[in-house]
């Protein structure tokens, strides 16, 4: 079984190699939207317009299932892209749902994400619907992703705009907090440092990557994963390096693509 | 005469300000490619895409001129929006760079934008390009337009990334920055106390407006200003909160269009 990742940008990638690790025969295609990233801070509908047509280049490149990397595109197109595709597609809310669900003791959840994910209340009305009595405390960081991709994950910036951010999930004391966005992961420590070591920090991508591994590898077949296939919409910029940072070893080759209006 | 201006967001909209008061008979039209906002981070091939799609829409508007606003899309993008728009076209980087020649007294000046315009180097180039001995430091700020999205204009946050991002123009004394972006000067007064009161900044979006009235005003004709369109690819989010802002008064109307590829 072939599976495509889909992201906005750069950070999904994280989650391709935790399939590519636990699928070593399988040929993956990613997508990221480079021309149009971020998502977060667009409108509902521009973001699920969007999800239709990587939806639409998933359903052409042949692969059988995708994995949706990015949580603003999970959290506001999951369907949207679902209807185009027609295949199995993971997103990325449930798993990090059901993760922070099983992590949280005192059932007080901090979800942090973009605004679009925020306004959305992807992660707070599904966690209240398995568990009515949980209570979710979820906090905008904008200011996360301009930092990771600026790499600017140390110091007293990053540790400012966390403690200014983070503040309402201190004050609810909360014991678990959902990294609602790819690019979170990389400001684990200063995140971990604001919220004190007691707090237990919830990587969505790391848990979609697992339940993606564990449909996966159900369906595996026999194919190479030499053809991986790697796709952008702006072949420019630092991709290729910034991916290589996210994989551990250089891209093999990057293909720039059209997506289509559907 | 009639004038469209056209931005990659929000930002444009100080230019649409100054036209507007010094025209206040012209038609005006705004397009803000807020679907695909911020042009700074992507590659010169994407931004010349984004630019001519937003040239054909300027054409079918019927306006008889141009002002683009973005500064990455003046640095990189000039030619090809001409190319298919046909009319007079006034970017941002040939009145900033004027501006800042005049202003110099040390011949040492320093040019802040983002990364596509820093890269592209056209404000250094067009400088020596009038003046050979003059000295241009630049450096891309990346923070800069998600630090004035979010508000973040004061406070310890702004101040330490200006502190960092500005040491090298302080390292090499220069006595004019050019704010190469739409954003920057709602950040005027961090970046003046650190480069210091005896440092001349020089904004780019104002002196525009200032070449444009004059073009305009020699051109001027005498429609209705009430006929003001404003027009973005994204109608959700905070743009009509933000343009209030800018504006000073209530949006009239928001239109969502759709560019097509050219």
């Amino acid at each position: 079984m072939s599976w495509g990742v889909f992201d906005s940008g750069v950070g999904g990638l994280t989650v391709f190699r935790a399939l590519e690790l636990a699928l070593p025969d399988a040929p993956l295609v990613y997508l990221g939207d480079t021309a149009r990233v971020p998502y977060g801070v667009r409108s509902v509908d521009t973001v699920r317009q969007y999800a239709r047509e990587a939806a639409a280049f998933m359903l052409e490149s042949g692969v059988d299932g995708v994995v949706i990397a990015c949580n603003t595109a999970s959290s506001v197109a999951l369907e949207d892209f679902r209807e185009v595709f027609g295949g199995p597609v993971v997103g990325v809310v449930g798993p990090g749902v059901r993760e922070a669900i099983a992590a949280t003791r005192s059932g007080v959840i901090g979800v942090i994400g973009t605004p679009a994910t925020v306004r959305s209340d992807a992660y707070g009305s599904r966690i209240r619907a398995a568990v009515p009595e949980m209570t979710v405390v979820s906090q905008a960081c904008p200011l996360f992703v301009p930092l990771a991709e600026e790499g600017w994950t140390e110091g007293d910036v990053p540790r400012l705009a966390a403690e200014r951010y983070l503040a309402p999930l201190r004050e609810a004391k909360v014991d678990t907090v959902v990294l609602g966005c790819t690019h979170y992961p990389l400001l684990t420590d200063v995140v971990q440092q604001v919220m004190g070591e007691g707090v237990r920090l919830v990587d969505s991508a790391s848990a979609v990557a697992r339940e993606a591994r564990e449909r996966a590898l159900a369906g595996a077949g026999g194919k190479n994963g030499d053809q991986h296939r790697f796709c952008v919409t702006d072949g420019g910029g630092a991709f290729a390096e910034v991916a290589a940072r996210f994989l551990g070893y250089p891209l093999p080759a990057l293909e720039t693509v059209q997506l289509q209006r559907r």
